[in-house]
C-alpha cells in the first residue's frame, strides 16, 4: 500500500502524548464523609446484597465465603477490602503499536471517544443506525487524532449480524488503527474468540498475552444492585485472561440511584466494589479500573441529563472515592443534545471539566457522543477534539524561566507598539500557540464573505478531509492479514452467540 | 405601576446569591516563579517606564517622587509596593438595591455580563449597531437572571450622541435594574455627572456617597506600557470619589504583549500595578481591583482567540499574581465566534472554567459576548446563563450527612428497580436538581416532532419571554424620577464631551 503523509491533518493534530493531569483534584466532601460513604457502601454490600444473575459468579462468591441466598450475594467488608488490596494500582494497557501503549495509574489522563452508540449522524448522510461503513469511518477519525488514546466500539455496526459482529469490530480496529482496542463482554465465546484474534494479530505467545492487558471492556452494573450475566461473565473471563475491566455503574440520581449525590455515589461505590471483588476473587491482581458514570435525570421527564452540576459533583465525588481506595478510575463526559448546537458543546465541555476537577484517570465518551449515547456524531467528534486538544496542551508545563519572562522583548517594544516583530516572537511564532482545529477566528465581515459557516458546517469539511486523507498506520495491514484465516474459520463454524 | 411576578422566568432562574468559589485555585507557576514575574514587572516599571498621556497624572507621579522624563514615568518598587499595601483587600460594591450589594474580596465569585460591545445581534433582528432600545432589552436580561451580579454597558446605544449617551446609560441601568452600576471613564465631566446622578438617584449625602463605591469602571491600559488620557483621568476621578476601578490590561500574547505566557503576564502585571499606583497615590485606600484579560492571537491572522489553552493559562497565572499581592481581581470569559454555534459555547465555557481554576473574583464578559466583544448576542446570553447557573449551583455545599447517604432509600429499592417512588425521592424531587434553562432533554423523536429546535432557536424564545415578562424592580421607578430634572438640566446645558 502506498504510504503518504496525511499532510492537511498533520497541521491540526497534536503529537501523540501520554498525559498527566495538570490540575490538583478538587473535593465536594470532607475526608471523613468520603470514609462514611465508603463504609455505607460496604454496609449495602453486607446487609442488602447484590443480585448476581450468573450462577458461575454466584458460585465464585460462595466458594470464597460470601453469604449466598439464591441469586443474592452478601459480601463482608474483609472480602471487599481484600479485593481492593489485590487490584493493581498501576499497569500498562497495551496497544497494537507499542508506541501507543497507555499507562493506567492515578494521575494519568486518558481520553477515549464516545462508545456504545447504536446510531450515527453527520450532516451529509443524516441520522441512521450505525453500520460497518460508518464504524470504519469513526475508527479512522479516532485513529487520526493523537489526543484520543484508545479506540471505541461506536457506532455499532448493526448491518453485521450479532453472532459475527465481534469479528468485524476486531478487524476494523486492527485494520485501521494502532491504538488500544475495545472488546465487548457479550458472552464467553465471543470474548474468547476476540482474545484469540488479538493474540494472533499481534503474534503473541500465550504467556505474552497473559502477562499484560491488550484489550479492555466496560462493565456496566444494572443499577441498583444487580450484575447481569454477560457482565458477570466478562468480569470472570477478562480477569482470567489478564485483560482489563473498566467497572462502571451508571447511576442516574433520581432514577436508578438515590436522588442525592451522596446516596447515588454510595450505591455506585457499592456496585463498583462488588464487580471489582468478583474480578479479583477470580484472578487476584487482574487489571481493573474503578469507575462510575453518574449524573441526574430531569425530574419532570425522567430523561438523563449531562454536563449538569450534579454530573460534575458525581465526577468529583467519584474521584474522592477512587483516591480513598487508591485505584485508577474512569469517569465520563457526555451530552444529551440531539444535534450539534450550543447545548451539545455546553454539556460535553462542562462535564469534561468535571472530569478534570475529579482527576479521572480515563475520560470516556469524550468526543462524538450525542443524545445521551444513542448517537455517535461526526461533527460533534471534531468539535470535541478541539476541547481535548486544549486540555492536552494545558498538560504541558508553562515556561517561566528568565527567557520566557523575556524582559528583552518587553524592552524592544515602545509604549503603544506591538510585539509581532520582536526577536522572541519571531523565534516562537510558529510553535507558540495551539493551532485551532475547528474555530474560525476571522472577523464578521470576512466570515460572512466566506459563507458564514457555522462550527457544525466547518466540522463536516474537517471529518471528510480526515477520512479522505486517511492512511492506515504502519503494521495494521499485517495484523489484519494475521487474523484473516482465523476469522474465516470462526465464521464458517457459525460465529458466536451473544449471552443475554 | 402594576407589579406582577414574572412567573415563567421564576421557574428557570436561581435566587439571588453571593457566591464564593467552590474550588481551590490552581497553579501554572511555582511560587518562586510568581515572585520572579512580580520582580520582573517591578523592573519594567523602574527601568523601562510607562507612558502616561495625561499631564495631570504625570504630575501626581512626579509629586510623589517618581522619575519623570516628559510623558514617561518610572516607578520605583517602594512606590508600587506602597500602593499595593494601601489598596483595600475587601470592600462592598453597592447596588441601588442594598440586597444586591456585592462583596469584593479574594475568594468571592462575581459574574458580570458581556461589556463594551458596539454591536448587538439576535435571531429576530439580525446583527446591527447597538441602540438604546436594545441596550434597554439587554439590561432587562441582565436584571432578570440573579446569577448576574452587576449590570454592563453593552450593547452601546450608538443612536444617542456621545455627549448625551452617559445620561441614557445611567437612566437605563437605574430605570430597569437594581444591581451594581457601570460608568464609563470617558472624561471628567461625564464621570462627575454620573456620580451626581448616582448620588441623587439613591438620595445619598456627600458623605454617604464618598464612603463606599456605588459604581465601577473598567480601566484598560493601552498595552504595551501606555495609559491614555481618559483612563488616567478615571483612575484619578474614581479614586477621589471613592468609587471603584477595575484595572484591566488587555494583553494579547504575540500582539500587544510578548508571545510567552510568562512574558505577557509580566507586562500585564506591570501595567496593572502602574494603574493601581496612580489610583492609590491619588486616593490611598480607594476601592480598586487588580486584573487582566489575557489571551493569545492567531499567529496567522493576528486575530484574538478566546477559550484557548493560553487564555486559560493567562487566567490561572493572573490569579497567582493577584494572590501574590493579596488583592481581589478580575478576569474574563469570552468568545471569538461570529455566531451562536458550538465554537461560541466552546470558547466561553472553556474560558469560564479558566476563570474558575484561577479563582477570579470577578468574571467579566461571562454572558452574551461574541466576536471578541464586538457584538452582544441575546441568544448567546441565554446559553451562557445556563453555564453560570450551573457554576452557581456548584457553589452550594453537597449534603453528605447520614440522611443524604440515605441507606433507607437504597434499602427500599429491590435490585433492578428504580428510585422514582422512594420516600427520599418524593421528598426532594422538586428541588433536588438545578432545572435546565435552555437545554432540551427530550429524546430525538420527541425533539424532532416538536420542530427540532436548536439551542439557538430555543434561546430566542427564552429572551423574548424574559423581556415580555419583565417588570422593573421595586424602587427603580422612584430612582429614575429622582434624576429626571438633573438629566434635563445637564442636557439643556449641552451635555458633556468625551475625553479622547
Amino acid at each position: 500500500m502506498a504510504r503518504r503523509k496525511p499532510k492537511r491533518i498533520a497541521e491540526s493534530t497534536q503529537s501523540w502524548s501520554v498525559l498527566r493531569h495538570p490540575f490538583e483534584p478538587q473535593r465536594i466532601f470532607s475526608e471523613d464523609r468520603v470514609e462514611a460513604i465508603h463504609l455505607a457502601a460496604l454496609e449495602v454490600l453486607e446487609t442488602l446484597g447484590v443480585k448476581i444473575l450468573l450462577p458461575e459468579a454466584v458460585e465464585i462468591f460462595s466458594q470464597n465465603g460470601a453469604k449466598v441466598v439464591e441469586d443474592m450475594v452478601y459480601l463482608d467488608a474483609d472480602m471487599v477490602e481484600a479485593a481492593i488490596a489485590s487490584a493493581p494500582v498501576s499497569f500498562v494497557l497495551r496497544a497494537p503499536n507499542p508506541a501507543r501503549n497507555v499507562p493506567v495509574a492515578p494521575g494519568q489522563l486518558i481520553f477515549t471517544p464516545g462508545g456504545g452508540c447504536p446510531n450515527v449522524t453527520d450532516r451529509i448522510r443524516g441520522r441512521r443506525p450505525g453500520d460497518l461503513s460508518t464504524y470504519t469511518d469513526a475508527v479512522k477519525l479516532m485513529q487520526s487524532f493523537n489526543v484520543i488514546h484508545k479506540l471505541s466500539p461506536a457506532p455499532e455496526p448493526q448491518d453485521i449480524p450479532v453472532h459475527l459482529r465481534h469479528y468485524a469490530m476486531m478487524q476494523t480496529q486492527l485494520g485501521y488503527g494502532d491504538k488500544a482496542i475495545t472488546v465487548y463482554g457479550r458472552g464467553r465465546q465471543q470474548v474468547t474468540e476476540c482474545f484469540e484474534l488479538m493474540q494472533t494479530a499481534l503474534g503473541l505467545s500465550d504467556a505474552e498475552f497473559a502477562s499484560a492487558p491488550y484489550c479492555s471492556t466496560v462493565i456496566n452494573t444494572n443499577s441498583p444492585r444487580m450484575l447481569d450475566r454477560p457482565m458477570a461473565q466478562a468480569l470472570i473471563d477478562f480477569g482470567r485472561a489478564g485483560q482489563m475491566c473498566i467497572v462502571t455503574p451508571f447511576c442516574l440520581a433520581g432514577a436508578m440511584a438515590p436522588i442525592t449525590v451522596a446516596g447515588a455515589l454510595t450505591l455506585q461505590h457499592a456496585e463498583a466494589l462488588a464487580a471489582i471483588t468478583l474480578n479479583q476473587l477470580t484472578a487476584p491482581g487482574a487489571p481493573v479500573m474503578y469507575g462510575g458514570f453518574g449524573s441526574n435525570v430531569d425530574m419532570k421527564s425522567g430523561a438523563p441529563a449531562f454536563g449538569t452540576p450534579e454530573h460534575i459533583q458525581m465526577s468529583i465525588g467519584s474521584g474522592q472515592l477512587a483516591r480513598h481506595i487508591g485505584l485508577p478510575w474512569r469517569s465520563a463526559a457526555g451530552a444529551a443534545s440531539n444535534t450539534n448546537d450550543m447545548q451539545a458543546t455546553h454539556e460535553t465541555v462542562m462535564s469534561l471539566w468535571g472530569c478534570l476537577q475529579a482527576n479521572a484517570t480515563m475520560v470516556i465518551h469524550s468526543a462524538g457522543w450525542l443524545e445521551g449515547g444513542l448517537t455517535f456524531g461526526f461533527e460533534k467528534f471534531i468539535q470535541d477534539i478541539e476541547a481535548l486538544q486544549s486540555i492536552a496542551h494545558l498538560c504541558k508545563p508553562v515556561a517561566s524561566d528568565t527567557s520566557a519572562i523575556g524582559l528583552d522583548a518587553i524592552a524592544q517594544v515602545a509604549p503603544g507598539g506591538h510585539f509581532f516583530a520582536t526577536d522572541q516572537t519571531m523565534a516562537q511564532y510558529s510553535t507558540a500557540f495551539l493551532p485551532s482545529l475547528n474555530a474560525d477566528l476571522s472577523n464578521f465581515g470576512t466570515w460572512s464573505k466566506n459563507g458564514a459557516l457555522t462550527a457544525e458546517e466547518r466540522a463536516t469539511k474537517k471529518w471528510q478531509q480526515v477520512i479522505a486523507d486517511f492512511v492506515p498506520p504502519a503494521g495494521a495491514e499485517g495484523r489484519l492479514a494475521n487474523i484473516a484465516n482465523m476469522v474465516a474459520e470462526f465464521t464458517q463454524a457459525g460465529g458466536a452467540p451473544i449471552l443475554d
